[in-house]
Protein backbone atom coordinates (compact mmCIF):
# COMPACT_ATOMS: atom_id res chain seq x y z
CA UNK A 1 0.00 0.00 0.00
CA UNK A 2 1.26 3.60 -0.61
CA UNK A 3 -0.74 5.89 1.53
CA UNK A 4 -2.23 9.24 -0.36
CA UNK A 5 -0.65 12.14 0.57
CA UNK A 6 -2.99 14.86 2.10
CA UNK A 7 -2.09 18.04 0.03
CA UNK A 8 -2.02 20.95 2.66
CA UNK A 9 -0.22 23.16 0.79
CA UNK A 10 -3.40 23.34 -1.99
CA UNK A 11 -6.49 23.22 0.88
CA UNK A 12 -4.71 26.00 2.76
CA UNK A 13 -4.83 27.88 -1.24
CA UNK A 14 -8.32 27.14 -1.23
CA UNK A 15 -9.25 28.04 2.19
CA UNK A 16 -7.75 31.68 1.56
CA UNK A 17 -9.18 32.15 -1.87
CA UNK A 18 -12.47 31.61 0.27
CA UNK A 19 -11.97 33.75 2.77
CA UNK A 20 -10.46 36.51 0.23
CA UNK A 21 -14.01 36.07 -1.31
CA UNK A 22 -15.79 36.23 1.97
CA UNK A 23 -13.79 39.18 3.32
CA UNK A 24 -14.16 41.40 0.10
CA UNK A 25 -18.21 40.46 0.44
CA UNK A 26 -17.96 41.61 4.13
CA UNK A 27 -16.73 44.99 3.25
CA UNK A 28 -18.95 45.31 -0.05
CA UNK A 29 -21.83 44.37 2.61
CA UNK A 30 -20.71 46.61 5.94
CA UNK A 31 -17.89 48.71 5.19
CA UNK A 32 -16.08 46.57 7.55
CA UNK A 33 -12.31 44.81 6.58
CA UNK A 34 -11.08 41.96 8.95
CA UNK A 35 -8.24 43.55 10.30
CA UNK A 36 -5.27 41.64 12.24
CA UNK A 37 -2.79 42.80 14.92
CA UNK A 38 0.28 40.57 15.55
CA UNK A 39 2.42 41.79 18.22
CA UNK A 40 5.82 40.56 18.21
CA UNK A 41 8.28 41.40 21.24
CA UNK A 42 12.05 40.97 20.93
CA UNK A 43 14.15 40.07 18.03
CA UNK A 44 13.78 35.94 17.88
CA UNK A 45 14.17 35.35 13.93
CA UNK A 46 11.30 32.77 13.74
CA UNK A 47 9.17 34.44 15.53
CA UNK A 48 9.33 37.48 12.99
CA UNK A 49 9.65 34.81 10.43
CA UNK A 50 6.17 33.27 11.05
CA UNK A 51 4.55 37.05 12.31
CA UNK A 52 5.86 38.07 8.15
CA UNK A 53 3.77 34.91 6.93
CA UNK A 54 0.98 35.76 8.47
CA UNK A 55 1.10 39.39 7.61
CA UNK A 56 1.82 38.62 3.92
CA UNK A 57 -1.08 36.39 4.08
CA UNK A 58 -3.65 38.51 5.03
CA UNK A 59 -2.62 41.09 2.79
CA UNK A 60 -3.15 38.69 0.27
CA UNK A 61 -6.44 37.85 1.57
CA UNK A 62 -7.44 41.58 1.50
CA UNK A 63 -7.19 41.82 5.49
CA UNK A 64 -5.82 44.48 6.64
CA UNK A 65 -2.51 43.74 8.59
CA UNK A 66 -1.04 45.44 11.89
CA UNK A 67 2.21 44.15 13.26
CA UNK A 68 3.38 45.63 16.45
CA UNK A 69 7.29 45.65 17.38
CA UNK A 70 8.44 46.17 20.68
CA UNK A 71 11.48 45.58 22.20
CA UNK A 72 12.87 42.71 24.14
CA UNK A 73 13.10 44.22 27.64
CA UNK A 74 9.56 45.53 27.07
CA UNK A 75 8.15 45.46 30.93
CA UNK A 76 4.83 43.09 31.50
CA UNK A 77 2.95 46.71 31.99
CA UNK A 78 4.01 47.88 28.84
CA UNK A 79 2.74 44.94 26.95
CA UNK A 80 -0.58 44.79 28.78
CA UNK A 81 -1.39 48.57 28.13
CA UNK A 82 -0.62 47.68 24.25
CA UNK A 83 -2.86 44.26 24.12
CA UNK A 84 -5.79 46.97 26.33
CA UNK A 85 -5.50 49.58 23.54
CA UNK A 86 -6.02 46.90 20.93
CA UNK A 87 -8.72 45.19 22.61
CA UNK A 88 -10.51 48.91 22.22
CA UNK A 89 -9.38 49.39 18.35
CA UNK A 90 -12.76 49.21 16.62
CA UNK A 91 -10.53 48.32 13.15
CA UNK A 92 -8.83 45.53 14.68
CA UNK A 93 -10.70 42.19 14.99
CA UNK A 94 -8.25 39.61 15.78
CA UNK A 95 -5.16 40.38 17.73
CA UNK A 96 -2.37 37.93 18.42
CA UNK A 97 0.90 38.02 20.55
CA UNK A 98 3.41 35.72 19.35
CA UNK A 99 5.09 33.18 21.27
CA UNK A 100 7.07 32.58 23.17
CA UNK A 101 7.65 35.98 24.97
CA UNK A 102 10.98 37.30 26.93
CA UNK A 103 11.17 35.96 30.17
CA UNK A 104 10.28 38.85 32.48
CA UNK A 105 6.89 38.47 31.02
CA UNK A 106 3.71 36.06 32.46
CA UNK A 107 2.57 34.48 28.90
CA UNK A 108 -0.15 33.34 30.86
CA UNK A 109 -1.39 37.03 32.14
CA UNK A 110 -0.97 38.73 28.30
CA UNK A 111 -2.98 35.55 26.90
CA UNK A 112 -5.60 36.48 29.47
CA UNK A 113 -5.46 39.74 28.66
CA UNK A 114 -6.70 39.58 25.06
CA UNK A 115 -10.52 40.35 24.93
CA UNK A 116 -11.57 36.52 24.33
CA UNK A 117 -14.11 38.39 21.56
CA UNK A 118 -10.79 38.78 19.74
CA UNK A 119 -8.57 36.13 20.62
CA UNK A 120 -8.24 34.73 17.23
CA UNK A 121 -5.49 32.11 18.59
CA UNK A 122 -7.78 30.94 21.18
CA UNK A 123 -5.51 30.91 23.34
CA UNK A 124 -8.12 32.39 26.40
CA UNK A 125 -9.27 29.76 28.79
CA UNK A 126 -13.12 31.26 28.27
CA UNK A 127 -12.28 29.50 24.34
CA UNK A 128 -10.50 26.80 25.63
CA UNK A 129 -13.67 26.15 27.65
CA UNK A 130 -16.00 26.47 24.85
CA UNK A 131 -13.73 24.07 22.86
CA UNK A 132 -13.99 21.71 25.41
CA UNK A 133 -17.84 21.98 25.96
CA UNK A 134 -18.57 21.68 21.71
CA UNK A 135 -19.38 25.53 21.94
CA UNK A 136 -17.53 25.68 18.41
CA UNK A 137 -19.66 28.43 17.09
CA UNK A 138 -18.85 31.11 19.75
CA UNK A 139 -15.81 30.44 20.24
CA UNK A 140 -12.12 30.24 18.45
CA UNK A 141 -10.59 27.13 17.51
CA UNK A 142 -6.87 27.32 18.31
CA UNK A 143 -5.78 27.06 14.24
CA UNK A 144 -3.66 23.92 14.02
CA UNK A 145 -6.45 21.73 15.47
CA UNK A 146 -9.00 23.31 13.44
CA UNK A 147 -6.30 22.91 10.61
CA UNK A 148 -6.13 19.27 11.22
CA UNK A 149 -9.54 18.55 11.71
CA UNK A 150 -9.89 20.31 8.15
CA UNK A 151 -7.26 17.91 6.78
CA UNK A 152 -9.02 14.95 7.91
CA UNK A 153 -12.25 16.45 6.76
CA UNK A 154 -10.71 16.79 3.42
CA UNK A 155 -10.05 13.06 3.19
CA UNK A 156 -13.54 12.32 3.70
CA UNK A 157 -12.67 9.54 6.13
CA UNK A 158 -15.35 8.97 8.69
CA UNK A 159 -14.70 9.84 12.34
CA UNK A 160 -17.81 9.01 13.86
CA UNK A 161 -16.53 5.64 16.16
CA UNK A 162 -13.36 5.94 14.55
CA UNK A 163 -10.49 5.16 16.83
CA UNK A 164 -8.32 8.51 17.16
CA UNK A 165 -5.33 8.39 18.98
CA UNK A 166 -3.44 11.63 19.87
CA UNK A 167 0.37 11.50 20.52
CA UNK A 168 1.01 14.64 22.77
CA UNK A 169 -1.10 17.21 24.95
CA UNK A 170 -0.36 20.34 25.20
CA UNK A 171 -2.34 23.24 25.40
CA UNK A 172 -2.16 24.51 22.04
CA UNK A 173 -1.72 21.12 19.66
CA UNK A 174 -2.34 17.73 21.49
CA UNK A 175 -5.27 18.72 23.67
CA UNK A 176 -7.85 21.09 21.79
CA UNK A 177 -7.00 17.97 18.93
CA UNK A 178 -8.40 15.57 21.27
CA UNK A 179 -11.30 17.42 22.57
CA UNK A 180 -12.37 18.20 18.94
CA UNK A 181 -12.31 14.46 17.41
CA UNK A 182 -14.34 13.46 20.71
CA UNK A 183 -16.96 16.07 19.67
CA UNK A 184 -16.99 14.50 16.47
CA UNK A 185 -18.04 11.37 18.13
CA UNK A 186 -14.26 9.40 17.59
CA UNK A 187 -13.40 7.56 20.76
CA UNK A 188 -10.15 9.26 21.47
CA UNK A 189 -7.33 8.42 23.20
CA UNK A 190 -4.48 10.96 24.29
CA UNK A 191 -1.03 9.50 24.63
CA UNK A 192 1.94 11.64 26.28
CA UNK A 193 5.29 11.19 27.82
CA UNK A 194 4.05 8.95 30.73
CA UNK A 195 2.09 6.57 28.62
CA UNK A 196 3.32 2.71 28.92
CA UNK A 197 3.74 0.88 25.47
CA UNK A 198 3.03 3.22 22.97
CA UNK A 199 2.81 1.35 20.19
CA UNK A 200 -0.17 -0.77 21.51
CA UNK A 201 -2.01 2.41 21.11
CA UNK A 202 -0.90 4.10 17.92
CA UNK A 203 -1.62 0.36 16.28
CA UNK A 204 -5.26 0.44 16.76
CA UNK A 205 -5.86 3.65 15.51
CA UNK A 206 -8.17 4.45 12.67
CA UNK A 207 -6.61 8.40 13.21
CA UNK A 208 -3.84 8.87 14.35
CA UNK A 209 -2.04 12.50 14.93
CA UNK A 210 1.69 12.91 15.95
CA UNK A 211 2.24 15.92 17.86
CA UNK A 212 5.52 14.95 19.66
CA UNK A 213 8.42 17.04 18.41
CA UNK A 214 10.57 14.08 17.65
CA UNK A 215 11.79 13.41 14.27
CA UNK A 216 10.98 10.36 12.45
CA UNK A 217 9.27 9.37 15.90
CA UNK A 218 6.35 7.46 14.26
CA UNK A 219 7.61 4.20 12.43
CA UNK A 220 5.73 1.51 10.14
CA UNK A 221 5.44 -0.71 13.41
CA UNK A 222 3.35 1.59 15.20
CA UNK A 223 0.65 2.32 12.48
CA UNK A 224 -2.34 0.54 11.75
CA UNK A 225 -2.57 -0.82 7.81
CA UNK A 226 -4.92 1.76 5.95
CA UNK A 227 -4.89 4.52 9.20
CA UNK A 228 -5.20 7.90 8.01
CA UNK A 229 -2.12 9.90 9.83
CA UNK A 230 -1.56 13.39 10.49
CA UNK A 231 2.07 15.14 10.87
CA UNK A 232 2.27 18.30 13.48
CA UNK A 233 5.80 17.63 13.63
CA UNK A 234 8.30 20.39 12.20
CA UNK A 235 11.78 19.18 13.20
CA UNK A 236 14.96 20.46 11.89
CA UNK A 237 17.56 17.95 11.24
CA UNK A 238 20.55 17.91 9.00
CA UNK A 239 21.12 15.38 6.22
CA UNK A 240 24.57 13.19 5.81
CA UNK A 241 25.75 15.91 3.67
CA UNK A 242 25.39 18.36 6.04
CA UNK A 243 22.35 20.28 4.20
CA UNK A 244 19.25 21.43 6.96
CA UNK A 245 15.50 19.92 6.02
CA UNK A 246 12.63 20.16 7.87
CA UNK A 247 11.00 16.65 8.52
CA UNK A 248 8.10 15.44 10.78
CA UNK A 249 6.98 13.55 13.86
CA UNK A 250 6.63 10.72 11.25
CA UNK A 251 9.26 8.05 9.23
CA UNK A 252 7.45 9.48 6.07
CA UNK A 253 9.36 6.59 3.65
CA UNK A 254 7.98 3.99 6.22
CA UNK A 255 5.05 4.58 6.87
CA UNK A 256 3.41 5.70 3.15
CA UNK A 257 4.19 2.04 2.47
CA UNK A 258 1.73 1.26 5.68
CA UNK A 259 -0.79 4.07 6.17
CA UNK A 260 -3.96 5.01 4.48
CA UNK A 261 -3.43 8.86 4.08
CA UNK A 262 -0.48 10.84 5.14
CA UNK A 263 0.26 14.16 5.49
CA UNK A 264 3.90 15.43 4.11
CA UNK A 265 6.28 17.66 5.86
CA UNK A 266 6.53 20.23 4.78
CA UNK A 267 3.29 21.08 3.15
CA UNK A 268 1.16 19.13 5.33
CA UNK A 269 -0.45 20.87 8.74
CA UNK A 270 1.93 23.67 8.05
CA UNK A 271 0.25 25.43 5.52
CA UNK A 272 -2.96 24.94 7.44
CA UNK A 273 -2.04 27.22 10.34
CA UNK A 274 -2.31 30.35 8.82
CA UNK A 275 -5.15 29.28 6.61
CA UNK A 276 -7.41 29.08 9.77
CA UNK A 277 -5.98 31.85 11.60
CA UNK A 278 -7.13 34.16 8.09
CA UNK A 279 -10.70 31.83 8.55
CA UNK A 280 -10.33 32.95 12.53
CA UNK A 281 -9.89 37.03 11.72
CA UNK A 282 -12.58 36.87 9.25
CA UNK A 283 -15.25 35.17 11.43
CA UNK A 284 -14.13 37.66 14.52
CA UNK A 285 -15.41 40.54 12.12
CA UNK A 286 -18.16 39.00 11.37
CA UNK A 287 -19.32 38.85 14.89
CA UNK A 288 -18.05 42.22 16.00
CA UNK A 289 -20.69 45.04 16.84
CA UNK A 290 -22.35 47.04 14.48
CA UNK A 291 -21.82 44.18 11.48
CA UNK A 292 -24.94 43.54 9.94
CA UNK A 293 -26.29 39.95 11.00
CA UNK A 294 -24.37 39.66 13.98
CA UNK A 295 -27.01 38.19 15.67
CA UNK A 296 -26.87 35.46 13.84
CA UNK A 297 -23.13 34.90 13.09
CA UNK A 298 -23.15 34.26 17.08
CA UNK A 299 -26.19 32.23 17.10
CA UNK B 1 -10.30 -12.04 44.09
CA UNK B 2 -12.66 -9.64 45.88
CA UNK B 3 -12.68 -5.98 45.24
CA UNK B 4 -11.78 -4.06 47.84
CA UNK B 5 -14.70 -1.30 48.39
CA UNK B 6 -13.64 2.83 48.35
CA UNK B 7 -16.21 3.94 51.04
CA UNK B 8 -17.20 6.97 50.09
CA UNK B 9 -19.09 7.77 53.40
CA UNK B 10 -16.25 7.56 55.56
CA UNK B 11 -14.46 9.29 52.69
CA UNK B 12 -17.00 12.39 52.53
CA UNK B 13 -17.35 12.64 55.96
CA UNK B 14 -14.02 13.17 57.01
CA UNK B 15 -13.59 15.94 54.04
CA UNK B 16 -16.45 17.39 55.45
CA UNK B 17 -15.18 17.63 58.91
CA UNK B 18 -11.53 19.59 57.48
CA UNK B 19 -13.81 21.87 56.01
CA UNK B 20 -16.03 22.53 58.67
CA UNK B 21 -12.39 23.02 61.34
CA UNK B 22 -11.18 25.52 58.68
CA UNK B 23 -14.23 27.13 57.41
CA UNK B 24 -14.42 27.69 61.57
CA UNK B 25 -10.90 28.82 61.67
CA UNK B 26 -11.37 31.46 58.63
CA UNK B 27 -14.34 33.04 60.55
CA UNK B 28 -11.76 33.45 63.30
CA UNK B 29 -9.03 35.04 61.63
CA UNK B 30 -10.83 36.94 58.81
CA UNK B 31 -14.82 37.16 60.19
CA UNK B 32 -15.55 35.71 57.03
CA UNK B 33 -18.08 32.78 56.97
CA UNK B 34 -18.18 30.97 53.92
CA UNK B 35 -22.21 30.91 51.93
CA UNK B 36 -23.22 29.05 49.75
CA UNK B 37 -26.42 30.28 47.72
CA UNK B 38 -28.53 27.68 45.91
CA UNK B 39 -31.25 28.49 43.58
CA UNK B 40 -34.04 26.02 42.95
CA UNK B 41 -36.39 26.61 40.32
CA UNK B 42 -39.91 25.00 40.15
CA UNK B 43 -41.14 22.27 41.91
CA UNK B 44 -39.07 19.23 40.77
CA UNK B 45 -38.77 16.68 43.44
CA UNK B 46 -35.38 15.73 43.13
CA UNK B 47 -33.85 18.92 42.45
CA UNK B 48 -35.65 20.19 45.81
CA UNK B 49 -33.91 16.51 47.96
CA UNK B 50 -30.72 17.36 46.49
CA UNK B 51 -31.21 21.03 47.58
CA UNK B 52 -31.93 20.15 50.98
CA UNK B 53 -28.95 18.09 51.10
CA UNK B 54 -26.55 20.55 50.29
CA UNK B 55 -27.82 23.01 52.47
CA UNK B 56 -28.29 20.51 55.11
CA UNK B 57 -24.41 19.47 54.88
CA UNK B 58 -23.67 23.09 54.49
CA UNK B 59 -25.21 23.90 58.18
CA UNK B 60 -23.52 20.69 59.63
CA UNK B 61 -20.20 22.28 58.24
CA UNK B 62 -21.07 25.93 59.77
CA UNK B 63 -20.99 27.39 56.44
CA UNK B 64 -23.71 30.01 55.62
CA UNK B 65 -26.45 28.72 53.48
CA UNK B 66 -29.79 30.45 51.76
CA UNK B 67 -31.87 28.82 49.19
CA UNK B 68 -33.85 30.94 46.51
CA UNK B 69 -36.75 29.22 45.81
CA UNK B 70 -38.30 30.70 42.91
CA UNK B 71 -42.21 29.38 41.35
CA UNK B 72 -41.62 26.86 38.07
CA UNK B 73 -43.09 30.05 35.89
CA UNK B 74 -40.07 32.35 36.22
CA UNK B 75 -38.63 34.13 33.40
CA UNK B 76 -35.51 33.94 32.31
CA UNK B 77 -34.77 37.56 33.26
CA UNK B 78 -36.19 36.90 36.61
CA UNK B 79 -33.70 34.18 37.27
CA UNK B 80 -30.63 36.04 35.54
CA UNK B 81 -31.95 39.15 37.83
CA UNK B 82 -31.87 37.16 40.89
CA UNK B 83 -28.35 35.17 39.63
CA UNK B 84 -26.76 38.94 39.45
CA UNK B 85 -27.95 40.12 43.11
CA UNK B 86 -26.61 36.99 44.05
CA UNK B 87 -23.22 38.15 42.15
CA UNK B 88 -22.94 41.40 43.92
CA UNK B 89 -24.14 39.86 47.44
CA UNK B 90 -20.54 40.01 49.35
CA UNK B 91 -22.16 37.31 51.95
CA UNK B 92 -22.54 34.86 49.11
CA UNK B 93 -19.20 33.40 48.24
CA UNK B 94 -20.71 30.16 46.31
CA UNK B 95 -23.73 30.26 43.93
CA UNK B 96 -24.93 27.10 42.11
CA UNK B 97 -28.29 27.30 40.24
CA UNK B 98 -29.88 23.40 40.31
CA UNK B 99 -30.29 22.19 37.08
CA UNK B 100 -32.40 21.12 34.91
CA UNK B 101 -34.27 24.48 34.78
CA UNK B 102 -38.09 24.57 33.19
CA UNK B 103 -38.04 24.74 29.64
CA UNK B 104 -38.27 28.47 29.01
CA UNK B 105 -35.29 29.13 30.72
CA UNK B 106 -31.58 28.94 28.22
CA UNK B 107 -29.51 27.11 30.63
CA UNK B 108 -26.14 28.02 29.43
CA UNK B 109 -27.07 31.63 29.27
CA UNK B 110 -27.96 30.67 33.58
CA UNK B 111 -24.41 29.00 34.16
CA UNK B 112 -22.90 31.72 32.11
CA UNK B 113 -24.24 34.40 34.23
CA UNK B 114 -22.75 33.17 37.49
CA UNK B 115 -19.68 35.31 38.28
CA UNK B 116 -16.70 32.65 37.43
CA UNK B 117 -15.30 33.17 40.89
CA UNK B 118 -18.42 32.15 42.67
CA UNK B 119 -19.14 29.14 40.48
CA UNK B 120 -18.54 26.34 42.76
CA UNK B 121 -20.37 24.24 40.57
CA UNK B 122 -16.99 24.63 38.06
CA UNK B 123 -19.68 25.06 35.12
CA UNK B 124 -18.85 28.57 33.63
CA UNK B 125 -16.52 28.17 30.43
CA UNK B 126 -14.70 30.02 31.99
CA UNK B 127 -14.09 27.20 34.59
CA UNK B 128 -14.05 24.33 31.96
CA UNK B 129 -11.18 26.01 30.00
CA UNK B 130 -9.09 26.70 33.37
CA UNK B 131 -9.60 22.31 33.85
CA UNK B 132 -8.70 21.67 30.61
CA UNK B 133 -5.40 23.99 30.50
CA UNK B 134 -4.62 22.12 34.21
CA UNK B 135 -4.94 25.30 35.74
CA UNK B 136 -7.06 23.81 38.87
CA UNK B 137 -6.08 26.16 41.58
CA UNK B 138 -7.66 29.32 40.02
CA UNK B 139 -11.13 27.32 38.93
CA UNK B 140 -13.60 25.71 40.33
CA UNK B 141 -13.11 21.08 39.34
CA UNK B 142 -17.32 20.35 39.60
CA UNK B 143 -17.75 18.43 42.30
CA UNK B 144 -18.29 14.68 40.82
CA UNK B 145 -15.32 14.44 38.63
CA UNK B 146 -13.41 16.12 42.21
CA UNK B 147 -14.89 13.72 44.23
CA UNK B 148 -13.71 10.76 41.53
CA UNK B 149 -9.95 11.57 41.82
CA UNK B 150 -9.98 12.21 45.64
CA UNK B 151 -11.29 8.55 45.25
CA UNK B 152 -9.09 7.63 43.61
CA UNK B 153 -6.53 9.11 45.50
CA UNK B 154 -7.64 6.96 48.60
CA UNK B 155 -6.82 3.83 47.53
CA UNK B 156 -3.40 4.72 46.41
CA UNK B 157 -2.85 3.72 42.92
CA UNK B 158 -0.34 4.96 40.98
CA UNK B 159 -2.35 7.45 38.48
CA UNK B 160 0.85 8.64 36.10
CA UNK B 161 1.11 6.51 33.04
CA UNK B 162 -2.01 4.34 34.37
CA UNK B 163 -4.58 3.02 31.46
CA UNK B 164 -7.14 5.16 32.30
CA UNK B 165 -10.89 4.64 30.73
CA UNK B 166 -13.41 7.18 30.97
CA UNK B 167 -17.15 5.71 30.17
CA UNK B 168 -19.78 8.87 29.11
CA UNK B 169 -18.22 12.48 27.88
CA UNK B 170 -20.93 14.67 29.43
CA UNK B 171 -19.72 18.26 30.65
CA UNK B 172 -20.39 17.11 33.63
CA UNK B 173 -18.94 14.28 34.80
CA UNK B 174 -17.01 12.25 32.08
CA UNK B 175 -15.06 15.10 29.95
CA UNK B 176 -13.81 16.57 33.51
CA UNK B 177 -12.84 13.55 34.89
CA UNK B 178 -10.91 12.44 31.83
CA UNK B 179 -9.19 15.90 31.70
CA UNK B 180 -8.26 15.77 35.08
CA UNK B 181 -6.97 12.18 34.83
CA UNK B 182 -5.19 13.38 32.59
CA UNK B 183 -3.27 16.19 33.92
CA UNK B 184 -2.36 13.32 36.60
CA UNK B 185 -0.40 11.99 33.30
CA UNK B 186 -2.61 8.77 33.09
CA UNK B 187 -3.25 7.83 29.17
CA UNK B 188 -6.53 8.94 29.05
CA UNK B 189 -9.27 6.82 26.64
CA UNK B 190 -12.39 8.63 26.58
CA UNK B 191 -15.79 6.23 25.73
CA UNK B 192 -19.06 7.16 24.02
CA UNK B 193 -22.50 5.90 23.01
CA UNK B 194 -20.30 6.29 20.04
CA UNK B 195 -17.35 3.87 20.28
CA UNK B 196 -16.96 0.33 18.68
CA UNK B 197 -15.98 -2.42 20.96
CA UNK B 198 -16.33 -1.24 24.28
CA UNK B 199 -15.20 -4.12 25.76
CA UNK B 200 -11.84 -3.72 24.52
CA UNK B 201 -11.34 -0.47 25.75
CA UNK B 202 -12.48 -1.39 28.95
CA UNK B 203 -10.46 -4.70 29.60
CA UNK B 204 -7.13 -2.97 29.36
CA UNK B 205 -8.24 0.01 32.06
CA UNK B 206 -6.10 0.11 35.11
CA UNK B 207 -8.65 2.44 36.29
CA UNK B 208 -12.46 2.20 34.80
CA UNK B 209 -14.91 4.93 35.18
CA UNK B 210 -18.32 4.10 33.84
CA UNK B 211 -20.67 7.37 33.87
CA UNK B 212 -23.18 5.99 31.45
CA UNK B 213 -26.81 6.27 33.32
CA UNK B 214 -27.40 2.46 32.94
CA UNK B 215 -27.72 -0.17 35.25
CA UNK B 216 -25.53 -2.93 35.62
CA UNK B 217 -23.68 -1.73 32.19
CA UNK B 218 -20.04 -2.33 32.90
CA UNK B 219 -20.09 -6.63 33.60
CA UNK B 220 -17.07 -8.76 35.30
CA UNK B 221 -15.73 -9.58 31.41
CA UNK B 222 -15.26 -5.82 30.59
CA UNK B 223 -12.92 -5.68 33.79
CA UNK B 224 -9.33 -6.24 33.67
CA UNK B 225 -8.09 -8.33 36.89
CA UNK B 226 -7.12 -5.96 39.77
CA UNK B 227 -8.58 -2.80 38.30
CA UNK B 228 -9.72 0.54 39.61
CA UNK B 229 -13.37 0.33 38.99
CA UNK B 230 -15.04 4.23 39.88
CA UNK B 231 -19.40 3.69 39.49
CA UNK B 232 -20.24 7.08 38.65
CA UNK B 233 -24.39 5.89 38.28
CA UNK B 234 -27.23 6.38 40.11
CA UNK B 235 -29.92 4.28 38.80
CA UNK B 236 -33.42 3.82 40.22
CA UNK B 237 -34.99 0.00 39.54
CA UNK B 238 -37.25 -2.45 41.17
CA UNK B 239 -36.52 -5.55 42.20
CA UNK B 240 -37.99 -8.71 41.82
CA UNK B 241 -40.43 -8.41 45.01
CA UNK B 242 -41.02 -4.80 44.18
CA UNK B 243 -39.45 -2.68 46.38
CA UNK B 244 -37.16 0.20 44.28
CA UNK B 245 -33.53 -0.02 45.01
CA UNK B 246 -30.41 2.34 43.88
CA UNK B 247 -27.73 0.89 41.96
CA UNK B 248 -24.77 1.96 39.43
CA UNK B 249 -23.83 1.54 36.09
CA UNK B 250 -21.53 -1.59 37.23
CA UNK B 251 -23.08 -5.43 37.84
CA UNK B 252 -21.32 -4.93 41.60
CA UNK B 253 -22.45 -8.77 42.43
CA UNK B 254 -19.81 -9.83 39.11
CA UNK B 255 -17.47 -7.16 39.16
CA UNK B 256 -15.99 -7.20 42.53
CA UNK B 257 -14.79 -10.82 42.04
CA UNK B 258 -12.47 -9.16 39.10
CA UNK B 259 -11.72 -5.63 40.35
CA UNK B 260 -8.81 -4.72 42.85
CA UNK B 261 -10.80 -1.97 43.99
CA UNK B 262 -14.90 -0.76 43.67
CA UNK B 263 -17.01 1.91 44.70
CA UNK B 264 -20.18 0.70 45.96
CA UNK B 265 -23.82 1.85 44.94
CA UNK B 266 -24.86 3.87 47.38
CA UNK B 267 -22.11 4.91 49.09
CA UNK B 268 -19.23 5.44 46.56
CA UNK B 269 -19.07 8.76 44.53
CA UNK B 270 -23.07 9.99 45.83
CA UNK B 271 -21.42 10.84 49.48
CA UNK B 272 -18.23 12.81 47.51
CA UNK B 273 -20.30 15.03 45.71
CA UNK B 274 -21.87 17.57 48.24
CA UNK B 275 -18.26 17.29 50.19
CA UNK B 276 -16.45 18.52 46.70
CA UNK B 277 -18.82 21.22 47.07
CA UNK B 278 -18.50 22.42 50.43
CA UNK B 279 -14.64 22.44 49.45
CA UNK B 280 -15.14 24.57 46.95
CA UNK B 281 -17.73 26.55 48.65
CA UNK B 282 -14.55 27.56 51.20
CA UNK B 283 -11.89 27.53 48.61
CA UNK B 284 -13.97 30.70 47.15
CA UNK B 285 -14.56 31.99 50.24
CA UNK B 286 -10.96 32.06 50.89
CA UNK B 287 -10.59 33.76 47.69
CA UNK B 288 -12.59 36.11 48.26
CA UNK B 289 -11.38 39.86 48.25
CA UNK B 290 -10.61 40.96 51.70
CA UNK B 291 -9.89 37.83 53.24
CA UNK B 292 -6.54 37.67 54.83
CA UNK B 293 -3.88 36.02 52.84
CA UNK B 294 -5.96 36.20 49.49
CA UNK B 295 -3.26 36.76 47.10
CA UNK B 296 -1.84 33.92 48.42
CA UNK B 297 -5.07 31.81 47.66
CA UNK B 298 -5.57 32.99 44.21
CA UNK B 299 -1.34 32.57 43.42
Amino acid sequence: MTARPIDGREIAARIRAGVAAEAAALERSSGIRPGLAAVLVGDDPASATYVKMKRKACEEAGLASRVIRLPAETSQEELLSRVTELNADPGIHGILVQLPLPTQIDERAVVRAVDPDKDVDGFHPLNVGRVALGELDETFVPATPAGILRLLDETGVELRGAEAVVLGRSAIVGLPTALLLLHRSATVTICHSGTRDLASHTRRADVLVAAVGKPGFVTAAMVKPGATVIDVGINRVTDGDGKPRLVGDVDFDQVSNVAGWLTPVPGGVGPMTIAMLLENTLAAARRAPGVMGAAEARR
